[in-house]
């Protein structure tokens, strides 16, 4: 049903967040990720389909959630719930080990480092949409956390804006497994063109031309 | 927790796809949500939502879904799994009755009826931003149909765009009820600024200033 | 120096407020670019370059401006001077012969209309960026009125937004000769990424694979 | 004419590209600016108006231009013939003198320092939108340089996004008089909302409420 075949010039891998805080042992979010990351494999699995994207000359693309720095959101009008979280946590601060990436996601010579995001979309007041269209991407394959916040609304804005979607069950994570589901079987099927596993999506890599 | 506290001009009502198709006996897509919205009093609750904000001079933005006309999607690199649907369905068609509002959801003088939109977001590819802005509006209502498709990107464009964003749990339905849970119970807390019952809207705009 | 090598599927021609309040004899704007109109040759190289992208395959997209409706911009916080004067006019009026098509630019089956914009740029508020993508179009060529308003922020929005951007000297007009000046031998050659001829274009879609 | 009653808590000054590149002695774009900049005192009226807005406490917003780094531009489809240019030059190098403030326009405490633009809309591929509206913005004065890219794409951006827009006729500066008067007298008056000189502004926020 999925529509998987992909063309190497025009293929993008979004990698979202890939935060010490959100995906390593001691970082601040991690513990309320850790059981749907551990179930699904998410270490695994990102590691995998960035090295594949890698070896078939497959552009990735950081797309990194805004980094903390002090006063942020003090002096906006209405922070989301999501931000004045970050405000008393101080979620992938600048400067700090969390607000790195994690060691087997750092970002190599050759990727492209996105803007950061201040809430959801990685398109959202961002230079995301820019680059992809200056690298000539018009499917994007979105992997990383989370997959009902960040992943989700980069996903519905990709859609928005005229790209192909995949989506890959095994290669995010949510903080329940009700909203991983949500997130795949619920909302997935409505805007995205492909829901794959990290299987499919491997073989699919391979076969692209 | 919720901000409900409203000032009349800077808020507006965005009612999204008011539709035949979806809210009739006789639409197209009605026996899909019937269920959900039967139980929640999905009518009653557009109907008094609207009602008390033309009362209270809060403006109604009528944000309409494209009225399908032949020819649609076919000639489209990627339509999405939604929009391969309606070219099936012929939803909202241009010229029919399900492509029609609702009688009790009409548009009236001094409504604003914003452009079509192609997909779920209200605001992606139309001029509903700029139309809230020249009317001064920082605040959106989102209500109408689908909780987690049209209502929800809207939501999430809102908040990336800097709105303030209320959801009204029992004034918007889903085709199941774990649809209208995950837009209300597990994505709507992670953006939306306020997620309400009508009763409790009814009162917030009473009291708005 | 400029790059002019189209090719046939990714390319796309924008033809800008085609009304006859513009480009008619009678039309209500008419008689102020009347004379550079006709010093460039305007209507022959506007039925030109359409013929030519027509017969070439080469997707022609129309982009309207809006059409003045009863009550347009009388509730806004601030239109701006054209939009004001707009008010007065009732330029491109909905249902008049102004707001119609010239006879020899109407729409035909297999152009794209584009949702009408309410200012100078065809990509704001409307669809024209998504209709684009969903074709494949990657470079714009942008035909019409008013070099210096319409033609020039479509222009300039469609280079931001990561297009390849052809101007045509000849196929479009203004009010003043030095505002003609202004948009192609000024601003132009900061943002486009050809200025050419009619003659230059047509020869590079004989051209284009 | 010109609508300049402004609001505090509603306006914001957008201060464009104050780079030592542009602005000072020894800057290497400086030289191609110099003669208009010095005729019409461009310094002394940017130094006065971010002065006189910090001291009425009105919003200023630092709107940079993409600072050089290596590799820019270099794997992108089409770059744009000024893109092309800093290729050459390595204008605003990151790191370099070049790419700092103009000592006199250093960003300070308070002030918002807006994402980077790769192009000429300040508003294009950045977070300006949505930091004006959580600052409650709805009327910009935009300053800087120059008059006929950055300062003009900002403000037909904004317009279009429905701000009420501000030009500076002598605090901007271009690279030839006929650049400014096409930006002051061609296009300005197109979609700006206001065109004045530094001292109309600055008895303007005197009386600002």
């Amino acid at each position: 049903m999925a529509d998987t075949s992909y063309e190497i010039s025009r293929t993008g891998v979004l990698l979202v967040d890939p935060y010490n805080d959100f995906l390593s042992e001691g970082g601040k979010i991690w513990p309320r990720l850790q059981e749907v990351a551990q179930r699904v494999g998410l270490l695994d699995h990102l590691r995998a389909v960035v090295t594949a994207a890698r070896d078939a000359a497959i552009q990735v693309f950081i797309v990194p959630h805004r980094q903390w720095r002090p006063g942020d959101y003090d002096d906006w009008s209405h922070p989301n719930p999501t931000q004045r979280g970050i405000q008393e946590r101080h979620s992938f601060a600048k400067g700090s080990w969390g607000g790195e990436w994690h060691p087997d996601l750092v970002s190599q010579d050759g990727d492209v480092v996105v803007k950061e995001h201040w809430a959801q979309s990685g398109f959202a007041n961002t230079d995301l949409d820019l680059l992809l269209r200056q690298h000539g991407i018009t499917h994007v394959i979105v992997i990383g956390v989370l997959a009902n916040t960040c992943i989700e609304s980069t996903g519905r804005y990709a859609m928005e804006l005229g790209y192909h979607v995949t989506l890959v069950r095994d290669a995010t994570a949510a903080f329940t497994a009700e909203m991983l589901y949500a997130a795949h079987e619920l909302n997935g099927p409505t805007y995205a063109h492909a829901i794959v596993t990290t299987a499919d999506l491997l073989a699919a890599i391979r076969s692209a031309r």
